[in-house]
């Protein structure tokens, strides 16, 4: 499994604007990709610009899969100019657990 | 819903007996109690003993049984002296997407 921390800093008058690119981009990661198990993006609610991802994938090879996808090239094209800092922070799982129906359970 | 996030230090020496109480306080949580929707917890890989969680309840109410659950009081008897800092960061959700079987998916 490889698991990664994004935290991220949005231009305050393009947040609306990313978090909709962003969505999208993580529904269609989860649906069409085998190896993209879980994508999970929240704001921060005293800064709401500062979005952070929890991004896991069945292994590197699914992670280098996902970056070539035309719905992330299309994200990233999309939203490059949006986004004022990103960092990612490698991680390791120690225990992820979710309820059956998770997706469903958690639509906006 | 309700998401929070956790960052967590471990005292170093006590990191393996710190992951197998969350790990089964995790488990006990999102198989009984039906307004935890996922509990994930991964280490950082620069700093194994820096946890990071991410909590998604159905609502405030689920947060608040939560933290009077057999499973969840005797997690934090049990970890008490392990845990060297706490952060506790409120957020919002901005799109949450798992596979499903997610939890078996990533079993360690």
């Amino acid at each position: 499994m490889l698991v990664r921390l994004a935290e991220l800093e949005i231009e305050p008058a393009l947040l609306d604007a990313y978090k909709t690119h962003l969505s999208a981009e993580i529904e269609a990661s989860v649906d069409i990709e085998p190896g993209v198990l879980a994508l999970q993006a929240v704001a921060l609610k005293d800064m709401p610009n500062h979005i952070r991802l929890l991004e896991v994938y069945a292994d590197p090879q699914a992670y280098a899969d996902h970056l070539l996808t035309p719905h992330f090239l299309r994200y990233k094209a999309a939203t490059s100019g949006m986004v004022r800092a990103l960092r990612l922070i490698e991680a390791e799982p120690v225990r992820l657990c979710a309820k059956s129906g998770f997706s469903e359970l958690s639509e906006p």
